[in-house]
């Protein structure tokens, strides 16, 4: 639906049953969405998805986050614990392929549909659990939500400034992560099915989501005893790898090989830098880290960011502005590619596409509307019939 | 081959072919790995990936950071331009269901591998490219490594402390991000596949990954028209939801409902504190967070950390420590799940497994052995022969 205007997506004809509320599991079935399949938004009568609450608010009184995240699927309300409510759900499990879900551990089980029952009686489904802590262990009972995550996996504890107070990655990597890792299990999962014909059941904890992204600082530890500490803006094991300071602000430089180091030297015509002792190796760059800021910093305080950055792309140093959020969004390339396109009656907001062009596919010119809580009834109780 | 100990999984069967380097590509493939697929490295004769002398080593000269991420995976060192090696890769090529690169684009194409001539050749070929800002757009040529993305997305506009220095999220999310989208757009593709029988080419891009990750800031400029700054370890559109400093130390709290903060504030003995009309609604509480964190940081003065997560989790309220890598590697829900397994011979190395636990699986209780550059070329030769 939300291609109406190009060939099916990928996942055309694939039948997505939500029950999810807020992030992890809706912004998953928003790329099971983007991706061509039909999502059904499963939401408490009354109230609906918390997020329909959350701010920021756009001038029409709707949720703009909501909006971000749900444009393109289809709304009903249903009472889980109503006689006649649970029958249209039965009936719409029938017909699906998936259903995702970020209850607590125990809760989906309790209104009747937990995977031991649901395996039984539709033996293709695929059922996705996005929880904090996961289905089993000691802390399967406990809520958590992205700070927490963050907190508990060790990310905080390299994000931010040496000795500089607590420091979040400033989105819900911890929503988001384990959002695609459960994209990923059950598009694995429907693809064992179209070998076994059987469907699964995927456990996906965001606590887990976020230590499988820490990426090198679990081997850090293995190899120097040590756990690693936060570093500003700079990486580990790689340098020049940071934000640096020019005349009239900061910019960023990737340049972690001796070839792209070289490169670098020669821009800021500092030419005998790479031959200096304390630079001369990648390794060598990492350990000398602050002296090298400070012959950095003192070239690039001359002149302006947008100077040097016309300077280092000629030279094909990877180097970038410190974009704000406005400023990205006017980035020819942003609107080169589409990847911001506008929601169907949504005023003008614009939201992320996910990120996975295919051939045979552009981006969608447009995502699709927004859903009033119920708004789709109709349609989903003829679905249910069969029709 | 990691499931030796168990069912196959999900993806077993399917062969995937790498000729990507360092993070992105080989997470992608990493996490195909883990679901089941055979993954062959292919590598330059001579230095192979540039990761395998990355930052951090262990003790036997090998990158600790490299064997994360390569482990179970297959190598097989073939030179791209030599007339033999080309044969051989074209041998893997006609019996691979997906290609993995990272290359800058026009790489692939100029080393006679481009879409349009495998598309061609190799109907049901699913190729993956993953690249800084995408196969297309002004940008195209240009080279990103993981903070450049973070910087020029608005990530790091969002991370940090207001008016602190510049702030990159501590790991890679730049490339993991993107790395997560690619997985889910080449099992879209295979997907697809099995409905149309033939492949894709999947083109991801780390900017673009990074743009869909920013979650509510995008909606908030549209909201407001303002730019968000960083929050510290703030959520924007909740509150309480950050970290908060105890007798002995910090620990974060998430109770952003009103529910939640009502629990909360029985457990610091501040029965009052949801009647004050300036935190009495979730946005009245956001926009009196710096208040509302005097008055808890308050009442946590009286105890240690240990002693509220105690009375917080008794209360159900989520909230959790600032774990370092090693307090977390020691987490009890950690060993519980076995979500850090040994890598195979690798001296007692542990790594994450890709956090996705499907039914009829536990995590492996081993990862498999890291490759060392070529150790695979006779099984790899054979299996190109149709053996």
């Amino acid at each position: 639906m939300t291609h109406s205007n190009q060939a099916p997506g990928p996942l055309d004809g694939f039948v997505v049953l939500d029950l999810s509320r807020v992030l992890s599991g809706p912004y998953c079935t928003m790329m099971l969405c983007d991706l061509g399949a039909r999502v059904i938004k499963v939401e408490q009568p009354g109230s609906g998805d918390e997020a329909r609450h959350f701010l920021p608010m756009a001038a029409d009184g709707t949720s703009a986050y909501f909006a971000a995240i749900n444009r393109g699927k289809q709304s009903i309300a249903l009472d889980l614990k109503a006689k006649d409510d649970r029958l249209v759900f039965e009936r719409l499990l029938a017909r699906a392929d998936v259903l995702v879900e970020n209850y607590r551990p125990g809760v989906l089980d309790r209104l009747g549909y937990g995977w031991e029952k649901l395996r039984t009686q539709h033996p293709g489904l695929v059922l996705a659990s996005i929880s904090g802590f996961g289905q089993t262990g000691p802390y399967r009972d406990r809520a958590a939500y992205d700070v927490v995550v963050q907190a508990m996996s060790g990310m905080m504890s390299i994000t931010g400034h040496p000795d500089g107070d607590p420091t979040r990655a400033g989105s819900s990597i911890g929503d988001l992560g384990a959002a695609l890792f459960a994209c990923n299990g059950i598009q694995a999962a429907l693809l064992r099915r179209s070998r076994t014909g059987l469907g699964g059941h995927v456990d996906v904890s965001m606590f887990e989501a976020q230590i499988a992204m820490l990426e090198g600082a679990i081997p850090q530890l293995w190899c120097t005893g040590q756990s690693p500490k936060p570093l500003g803006a700079r990486h580990p094991g790689a340098a020049p790898f940071d934000a640096f300071r020019a005349a009239d602000g900061h910019l960023v430089i990737a340049a972690g090989s001796d070839h792209l180091f070289a490169r670098l030297a020669e821009v800021l015509q500092l030419p005998d830098l790479p031959k200096n002792p304390l630079f001369a190796q990648r390794a060598l760059r990492v350990v000398n880290h602050a002296a090298l800021k400070v012959a950095i910093e003192g070239a690039l305080a001359s002149a302006s960011v947008d100077h040097w950055l016309v300077r280092l792309e000629e030279a094909g140093v990877p180097a970038g502005p410190l974009n704000d959020i406005a400023t990205m969004m006017a980035d020819p390339q942003v609107s080169s590619r589409g990847i911001l396109p506008e929601i169907e009656s949504g005023g003008g907001q614009r939201a992320p596409v996910t990120p996975i062009l295919m051939s045979g596919h552009a981006y969608p010119d447009r995502l699709g509307r927004v859903p009033v809580l119920d708004q789709d009834r109709e349609a989903i109780l003829q679905f249910a019939q069969g029709s």
